[in-house]
């Protein structure tokens, strides 16, 4: 089944302890359909500007990603720098320039929108809203979120939140969200708003999945080096959603593998600057990293 | 097999968001002997006052605990008093009134000696070693240490290191101990140490072994109210040693099902203020939670 995704496409100046890229390649629609590119079909809306290197992100083509929804807009590329201390878990943001992604309007092509899965990514909600009255009948929207939104545009959140079947955001967002600093207690009011699932990403700490009245951990993966945790999220839903559109499958079963092929396409992700990670995976790679997850919580 | 406990037996004043208890049983080794002799018999080695109500850990002795190593000096029994704000992982240390404990000088009654499991609580390295001096040839040798020694006596710490072969401590020890903040590279340089196997505490965040070069995660439980985070780490030392001691077999295999029943334990302990949640538990409960916690990384 393929994948609808709605997001960014950005230029991204990042400096970690271990390096500094400037204008790499960048954002949630990217990261997501990299990474989801290894299990489907993609279909990606996102605006650039007139100075964004289409050039590298061509490869995305070549692995089943359809660009029709990139639109090319009269300006500059959003921007965004950050920078990341040794404590990679905490980073603070240096700058970011809209541009061209201040006045993106989601329109998606005619082919799109009997997608059966859909990925709102880190949007505005009135955007996400507005994705979601285009699509047929998605059997299965995910959405991602930030304090951002969860303090400025509630009222829209909640009217989105009624609308998706998954949540994913970070350990963080989940307690903001509800208003409360017990993870569980937090999922499970979220549970009320309308999500069934909901995914939270904790970094060094892995992820905790409550889905229905269970709960699945899974680790992260023990790297000895991280270089730069940027769309390591992004690249975990789209670990996540590719998967479950590959089975076309939302069983508890599958929801669980999907996590930790989330995780497995998030550690590669930070093993690299930018995209870097997500270009030249084999499944051979992916396979093995994904068994590596499910040994390192097995007992027998 | 038995195992020997050398630690402390204390009274702790503890306030948490949930309530507050004055002068109630506390010390590493009474929560390492509760959690431990549900799995096996225990010989606990400690010194209190003789203000200490001896009446309330006699339920210790019903359950298989040995005290005839528990020494009652003049003087009054070690107090701890602390605090714990919203935020359940961090504490604020009120008071430490070491008394008795002051000048504790483990002696190892002769029935002791011969015990195949040793576990050495947080006290000053030097009298860890002069404990490991008493044995006659244990088994196996677990330890827990913190950032006071790390700090103040890093010689002393060094030579027990290099007489034990597990290390259960958290992750900021850990980090302090290796002198790096990646969690991994600072387990192995560790291994390096002494310990072959380290066992990392990450409080709601769960528990991760390095053994070998193997990795093993464990889930922390999801408990909607958590009311006293006191004596988790011993308790779950206690599991994890009673375990092992109990099965008496260090394999992989059981070294990770060490971390699941040392998780347990700990969970039932957090879940109430001071000893009262591992008074009272019948192997049925703890059965059903270990496969709870099973349960929570189980993909199919």
């Amino acid at each position: 089944m393929s994948v609808v995704v709605v997001g960014s496409v950005a230029l991204d100046t990042v400096e970690t302890p271990f390096g500094k890229v400037d204008d790499a390649i960048g954002g949630s629609a990217t990261y997501f359909s990299a990474a989801a590119s290894y299990f489907t079909h993609v279909n990606l809306v996102a605006v650039v500007g007139e100075d964004f290197p289409i050039d590298e992100i061509q490869f995305l083509q070549s692995r089943g990603v359809n660009l029709d929804g990139l639109v090319v807009k009269p300006g500059k590329t959003f921007r965004w720098g950050g920078k990341y201390e040794f404590d990679l878990n905490q980073r603070e943001t240096l700058f970011t320039h809209l541009n061209v992604f201040e006045n993106f309007d989601p329109e998606l092509p005619e082919h799109y929108r009997n997608s059966s899965y859909l990925f709102l990514a880190n949007i505005h909600p009135e955007l996400q809203l507005k994705v979601l009255d285009q699509m047929s009948q998605p059997k299965l929207v995910v959405m991602d979120t930030m304090n951002f939104w969860i303090e400025r545009t509630p009222a829209a959140l909640a009217e989105v939140l009624k609308r998706i079947d998954i949540l994913i955001v970070n350990d963080s967002e989940v307690r903001q969200l509800a208003h409360t600093p017990n993870l569980f207690v937090a999922a499970k009011r979220i549970q009320t708003m309308g999500p069934k699932v909901i995914v939270i990403k904790k970094g060094e700490h892995g992820a905790l999945m409550v889905h229905d009245s269970q709960y699945f951990w899974a680790p992260a993966f023990p790297l000895e080096q991280l270089r730069d945790p940027t769309g390591a999220g992004d690249t975990f839903a789209g670990g996540f959603v590719g998967y479950l559109a590959k089975v076309d499958d939302t069983s508890s079963v599958h929801l669980r593998k999907a996590v930790l092929y989330g995780s497995t396409l998030a550690s590669f992700c930070v093993e690299h600057f930018s995209i870097e990670g997500l270009k030249n995976l084999s499944p051979q790679q992916i396979e093995r990293r994904y068994q590596q997850f499910v040994t390192m919580v097995t007992c027998d």
